[in-house]
């Protein structure tokens, strides 16, 4: 079975665009901060734009190409006074300049604009179970598991493989919150190690950008049909797009996989945007 | 091996006594809020309040038997005011009819006052590496390991059995943080999956308080010299205090690991007040 974005992004961008019209005035605008030369930030920035447009939201963005500290901490002043602006956005990564004041930049927004949920606060009500709210890229996960009937992680095992402090990890923390078996693996985890968890879990979910992570030997490829494969790798092989699984032959030999391209990345996009839906829920 | 907890208790002592008399005026406080009649929560608040005597604090214990959210707010509300009083203690668990509102209690204590760590400002802050901060029973594991040269993770494989919000999940973050291959157990978890990664791993915390769940068929009996055992766990064998595991037989094994009681127990005391000086170290 596939798992594709697709139907999951369709579901999601319906539920936001009727939140939105039944919540917010007319003329609300999301800001974007792109401060960075990276190529492939920039086409996601577009990416989130035309989904804020689908979803009946104007969007702008600030470029910094050489935006200091102050440029920026002043701009996200202005948007969080600015009652019109109802979200900020700001894209990860930021000019090297910039890395070591990204804690300074991301704690300026504010909480009830922080769509991307990275802040103190949203994060801890979420570990706690008063919310339940997640960075879009593990929420890109768990939508597309719940959209597809196989969200239920009680008493199932799941690797992770990566370990990152805003993606990840939260990730980890979900699937404990639904009881699920984790085992958490990066780069310094033994070959071996790593290959008898893949072979002896119920759910792979691997976001390591390594092209062929998980190689046949990482499957037992008579018995798939149980296996379900979350492949949010991306990469380029023989010219073309690729995650770290072959999900061609995988597919093939009846496993549940996600596709890339098509698969968690335009979910990512469009739970960005639904968590408007969860954070203008949230009794500040 | 025994990792008994006295030596790192009075370790982390001297420190932290060291850093009050260096850093606080004389006649400074401690708050302890007990609110529930559990017995064991008096045993360890009066632990607490002997343990800051001896590191030069004042404290005092305020019990509310019969509170409710209203007394308990506005007694937070006079400490958090109070500029002699600088810490308070929220012991766990609270009566009962208090624990929906657990969160509003814990968020409503000050955060520079706030010596367990639990709201949400510090844990984030710990997450992203600008402090480092755990909650008190977390980092006493951490303490015992680190004190005894155990404490570089880096390629080791922990299991952690165990899944609580405000203890063990931090707890596997931590680890992470040190770049460990984590197994997170949950009572969901096959025993035989456990079983293996309990064999497979470098280290096992264990805190269940399931008397003997780690039974010799978790161990590879001829091979435990290289094995790192941390229980913290607790409960009553034949009229004795006992942790997850029987730690004597282990230990008689060539296993490095913790006794209970004389372990992590103690150590927990100490890290509450060691994380004064972390409080006490943050550019707020």
């Amino acid at each position: 079975m596939i798992l594709y974005g697709k139907p999951v992004v369709e579901s999601l961008e319906q539920e936001t665009t009727l939140w939105i019209n039944n919540n917010l005035p007319n003329g609300c605008y999301v800001w974007f901060l792109l401060i960075s030369d990276d190529y492939a930030s920039s086409v996601y920035v577009t990416k989130k734009q035309q989904f804020a447009s689908r979803c009946g939201l104007w969007s702008f963005l600030y470029q910094g190409t050489d935006a200091i500290l102050n440029d920026v901490l002043q701009k996200i002043n202005e948007w969080n006074t600015d009652a019109a602006c109802v979200w900020i956005v700001v894209q990860l990564p930021v000019h090297v300049w910039l890395r070591s004041d990204l804690p300074k930049i991301l704690s300026s927004v504010d909480p009830k604009k922080d769509v991307d949920g990275l802040w103190w606060i949203i994060f801890w009500q979420s570990l706690t179970g008063i919310v339940n709210f997640l960075p879009a890229t593990p929420k890109a996960t768990f939508a597309l598991l719940d959209f597809y009937g196989f969200g239920d992680l009680n008493s199932k095992t799941v690797v992770m493989i990566w370990q990152s402090n805003l993606m990840w990890k939260p990730f980890v923390l979900e699937a404990m919150r639904r009881w699920a078996t984790v085992f958490s693996a990066n780069s310094n985890t033994p070959k071996e190690l790593l290959q008898e968890m893949c072979l002896k879990s119920d759910y792979i979910i691997s976001a390591t950008w390594v092209v062929d992570l998980l190689t046949p030997s990482f499957f037992d490829f008579k018995n798939l049909t149980w296996k379900i494969i979350i492949d949010v790798g991306y990469g380029i092989k023989n010219g073309k797009a690729c995650g770290d699984t072959d999900w061609q032959w995988l597919a093939a030999l009846w496993a549940t996989i996600t596709p890339v391209p098509g698969g968690v990345g335009p979910v990512t996009v469009a739970c960005l945007f639904h968590n408007i839906t969860i954070l203008g829920s949230i009794d500040w």
